[in-house]
């Protein structure tokens, strides 16, 4: 079963990297672009067929080693 | 108008910080784990209120800034 993952910074957090990218296409002549904010994405081929394990295994993933949970959220959803 | 944009490695492309996780989730006991893509996430505030326009201008965004398309792929949505 494929699991994605979404990893992002809480609000609140000063995101460096997103502020830097949004520099670059301001830059570029990308005017619109006003905020930027960055995040990781991940996909996992879990060997679990039963969907509502899959997803409590990764959200066990996440709180061990996949997110830093004083500063960032994370979200697993099965893939179609 | 805020836009998700998804940038992933293409099929075929090595990605050594995916293969570290997946080690490290098996060494803490993820047994099921069996593969592990990284991507990156972003999420961008656009000053356009044309649904069509921002997605253009996205994806001109990631030609020109955000992903390496030799080695990526990108994909562009509206965030609900």
């Amino acid at each position: 079963m494929k699991l994605n993952i979404h990893i992002t910074l809480k609000n609140g957090v000063l995101d460096p990297q997103g502020r830097a990218i949004k520099q670059s296409l301001n830059e570029l002549g990308f005017h619109e672009a006003e905020e930027v904010r960055q995040g990781k994405y991940l996909e996992i081929e879990l060997d679990e067929l039963d969907p509502n394990k899959a997803i409590i295994k990764a959200n066990d993933m996440c709180e061990k080693l996949l997110a830093n949970t004083v500063i960032e959220n994370y979200h697993v959803e099965i893939d179609e």
